[in-house]
């Protein structure tokens, strides 16, 4: 499977998985002010060949709740620098030392390691800078700050990762491991389609659906990535393999066996798509992409 | 010159500083989600004997504005968390390599490494929290966001930083020198004025006049902060000093030697006083800060 592939699975994704790497595009350029080595770090982790998920289900959930897919795309490339940032700041030495990201040297690699840190710091205002310049009216685009202010941060994106780091070789049961990817993988997966949700003005009932389709959503995916991280193939993937287990990382298929994980991924799947049963047809790109998620190989 | 005399240059900075450490308790109470090690790294850095003179800024000009002084506060809570952060990153061994921050070990010496990347990731996004949360109404709130986001950003506070690395060893003049600084000190300094002027609702002149403020009492700052790093005391000012020569890094006293640079910083703050000829004795505290901030001598 490759990235042509994800946008085959419904109308929507590959209509606006461009418009998404166009503006980000345009939002760097903006950036004029900004030192060109630094620049070029930021467009190297940013622009690489990323899936893209998180700004698609921005995207897609303003489309199920019938609203503009342009009045959404500042919450879609928010979402991505702050994906970004995360995965810049999590390749570094100090963290899990990852030498490959998206098909290429990892940013502090292809630059350096001060270069690497910063272009992750600057990542987070930025996203945070075209939320409130992009989205109106004043209240909607101070509730998207909200939500991914909280979603990146230390009970959320970052705890989960510094929890992640914490746990390593330590004995941890199933319920623990679920709460670390709730945060890592579940925030951003989750306060994207809330944010796409409240950019249409979706009703309550609409915005709940969504959040419960994002938390089996995002455990579907996280289930996926560490068996891929077993089994999958590097080139395809763009990152390193078989590194959880040296690192001492505590995974699904470690914990309860590659079987029961494909069950436990396939089962948050069906229960991401029962979420979404106050839609009609117009959710059936979101029903397939929880499919999607599950059945990747990259 | 203690911490203490610093309250002694003007009531409102007597009476607003203990507001501004108690509410940032609270904003870090508040976040009850974070793993217990990352909770422990943030409140280190963050409640430290920070001077906090980011926040007074944005209290003294909501206050010199006619402004609520409570109405600021959020803002000036924000723009101590983007500060914090940056010392934490700055600090790391990638960049300034730095082991005593305000008169303490490191973040990444209290902690680990990992640990300090990610307090400092997570001071981001609360900084933006605790603005979209608390200031109303929302317009006014989605300017600070704005503001701040830009002046946290690539083309000011961490691309300063990123320049500052960059150009060390390399043969550079007094402007790049000084827009390097602009960006690296006076971003943050500039945007406390204007966020304090915009939670006041002030007139378009004040914004101006306290912008203008900003940027010469930045360039003050940053002045005397080289002079102090050549023949301070590492006890008064809490960090170790005579380390710009040995990171090859440029500075004022370097490039244009001591006496010169005293004149330079002492200039700036006239300027920075000249700046405020639109406001009347309401002002007298911001006066006296100039004056403050180059006779300091921590």
């Amino acid at each position: 499977m490759s990235i042509s592939e994800i946008e085959c699975f419904g109308p929507i994704v590959s209509q606006t998985r461009e418009l998404v790497e166009q503006q980000l595009e345009r939002y760097l350029r903006l950036d004029s002010g900004c030192p060109e080595h630094l620049a070029s770090a930021i467009h190297y982790s940013l622009m690489s060949s990323g899936k893209r998920l998180r700004p698609l289900l921005v995207l897609a959930a303003a489309h199920v709740c019938d609203g503009h897919i342009p009045d959404a795309l500042p919450a879609a490339c928010a979402v991505e620098m702050i994906h970004t940032y995360s995965l810049i700041h999590d390749d570094l030495p100090a963290m899990d030392d990852d030498d490959l990201r998206r098909g290429q040297p990892s940013c502090h690699l292809a630059f350096d390691e001060a270069t690497a840190i910063l272009a992750g710091d600057a990542l987070i205002p930025l996203a945070f800078e075209v939320i409130a310049r992009d989205i109106r009216p004043a209240e909607i685009a101070l509730r998207c700050v909200s939500e991914l202010a909280i979603a990146s941060g230390a009970s959320q994106l970052v705890g989960g990762q510094a929890d992640d780091l914490q746990l390593q070789h330590l004995n941890i049961d199933l319920a623990h491991l679920e709460e670390i990817h709730r945060r890592k993988t579940g925030a951003l997966f989750t306060v994207s389609l809330r944010m796409g949700c409240i950019c249409a003005q979706g009703t309550p009932q609409q915005l709940e659906s969504l959040s419960d389709y994002g938390k089996h959503l995002g455990l579907a995916f996280q289930i996926t990535d560490d068996l891929l991280d077993l089994s999958g193939d590097e080139v395809k993937i763009g990152k390193r393999t078989g590194k959880d287990s040296k690192r001492g990382k505590r995974t699904y298929p470690e914990l309860i066996g590659v079987q029961a994980s494909k069950k436990l991924a396939s089962d948050a799947a069906e229960n991401a798509i029962q979420s979404l049963a106050c839609f009609n047809q117009v959710a059936d790109d979101l029903r397939r992409f929880a499919k999607f998620v599950v059945n990747r190989n990259f």
